[in-house]
């Protein structure tokens, strides 16, 4: 057991100089993307781990990044998305001896307190900010903070490094194939509005209906709860003009808003056909199991260690990145409108 | 912002003296269970945290202590339990400024090396252990890098310190539930047997059903994984003789187990009882709603704190408390055995 690898043992397994993987492993320029990845892909199968006070040396303080979900603990269930991203990013970090501080707190500013603590006390060297805010007050303290950052979310122009995704057109890939379904009135079960991605892929409904030429895309806003989802389900299939196809934002609600149809003699998806905006186990589950856009989050975590590895080895650097497109999946919950309405 | 409570500030508000005030922040002896709950309330409402240089200085060296799954990135989804326990240990232990490291590795051994590097970085001050094995190989690891840790899990006699959970009692719940009930052939979908838990609740629900004149109750082992949950459940209703009622380890695999029979055509809860071992927001969004084992794992993870934190300041403590008894909560998918079998 005490006998850790070293670089020269890497360096002689990959066929690469020393210092080439000490480049690699220390995130510096110098070596190709396609050699970088392959040492430490080495590193990680020979369970190489510099020391902790070789690492200092080089500049590193905490040997630590943050990632901070605010939920209220009684709400939780949603986070399986975030558990997926972590366990990427903890497999990419600690290739590189870098530890993840994952952190549940309950709101906005119990989360600024803890950066603020974090700060002063030197436990992180970046940070990852997620479910980011139409105005959002963490970016201030971030940039007052001087803490390498990443943004997991919408593209946010000029601001920190990120790695993004395109909701709006996520929103209108999902709206194109109802459309083709023959689905005219169709409602979405969103997320609170405070959420960028969420308002937009409120605005994106709403644009895109009324350019196919549909009925007005309703957003229904909720806290992202079970009770939530069910709740809004509930209201929108109560209508006199009930939508033929409802879209959620997370499985958690898709799966609860299937269960209201069922309790309501609604059938899925013969007279309802039901879209999630997320793919995790939940979809797979329930019957019939749900039509989803699906995205490999465990990479995702991978690209959004890479970029923040990159930010805090170069804190002028600001990369921001395209994260994978989610691919639809079509499962039993969605078909052709009813000819009737 | 920047003007942080002081131990001053929270003995007025309390109406204690200071000295007791920093006392029950430190987790040292000298002031009484209640007071010491009353203070921690109040400071973790003041949002006060001490300097880490401060607590450095009183004998703390890391600030942060581990807690590590072992989990195949592919078949996440049956940790909400943890994310629970996580966030209960984070409020609790946050109020004394320690950081909860969560981390999530590929199986036992990585989580040995894990063990290994946080020790010899000084990274942790303490350990939760969690998915007690048969013959664990973690105990003497951890035995030989002495470092304070909690066993979560089932009773380890002489061991760790440990907040721990009657497996065999719960399952003797269940089986006099659904006996009661007048089912005779009980069935068990079991997680792997390596596992301590699983094992009891094995041993219980053979042992358990001979007494009470059952039919053998038959556990079949899993991965614990949706999918082999399914399969098992195929594979009980698919015998000449199903079982009328079948016991899941998991709300994950109920779940899934409540798909298969709709997929064969079995009605729930009249031709076949089904109990969940676990009740997260899954057991909630199926229909009908699973009978299951509940308990506040968010106190839980509270519980586990208190114990690690009392066994950091004092390493020769070995406090085993015995955590609530999980209660049956009775919803739709059980019901009186059908008369015919």
């Amino acid at each position: 057991m005490g006998n850790r690898p070293t670089i020269a043992d890497i360096a002689k397994r990959v066929g690469v100089s020393p210092g080439a993987v000490s480049f690699a492993l220390n995130g510096r320029p110098g070596v190709s993307e396609q050699t970088r990845a392959r040492i430490v892909e080495v590193a990680r199968e020979m369970n190489w781990r510099p020391h902790r006070a070789a690492r200092a040396l080089g500049g590193s303080q905490a040997g630590a990044v943050g990632l901070v979900l605010a939920r209220d603990p009684h709400t939780l269930g949603s986070e399986q998305f975030y558990t997926q991203v972590l366990y990427g990013m903890q497999e990419t970090l600690s290739a590189r001896s870098f530890a993840v501080q994952m952190q549940l707190v309950r709101d906005t500013t119990a989360e600024i307190a803890l950066y603020r603590d974090w700060s002063s006390e030197h436990r992180v060297d970046g940070l990852v900010l997620v479910d980011l805010q139409v105005d959002d007050p963490r970016l201030t303290v971030i940039d007052e903070l001087n803490i390498p950052a990443v943004t997991l979310g919408p593209r946010l122009d000029g601001a920190l490094p990120s790695v993004w995704a395109d909701d709006s057109e996520a929103m209108i890939t999902i709206v194109d194939y109802l459309a083709a379904l023959g689905h005219r009135h169709i409602a979405h079960v969103a997320g609170p509005p405070v959420y960028r991605h969420t308002a937009q892929r409120m605005a994106a409904l709403r644009d895109h209906a009324i350019s196919r030429g549909l009925d007005v895309g309703v957003s229904v806003p909720t806290d992202f709860s079970d009770a939530q989802g069910a709740a809004a389900t509930r209201t929108l299939l109560s209508r006199r003009d009930p939508p033929s196809a409802i879209i959620y934002d997370s499985d958690l609600m898709a799966a609860a808003g299937l269960g209201v149809a069922l309790e309501l003699g609604v059938r899925v998806p013969h007279e309802l056909s039901i879209v999630s905006f997320d793919d995790s186990v939940l979809t797979r589950i329930v019957h019939p199991q749900l039509t989803c856009l699906s995205r490999d989050t465990y990479a995702l975590g991978a690209q959004v260690a890479e970029v923040l590895l990159k930010a805090i080895a170069d804190p002028s650097a600001r990369q921001s990145v395209q994260s994978e497109t989610p691919k639809l999946v079509v499962r039993g919950s969605t078909a052709r409108a009813a000819t009737q309405r």
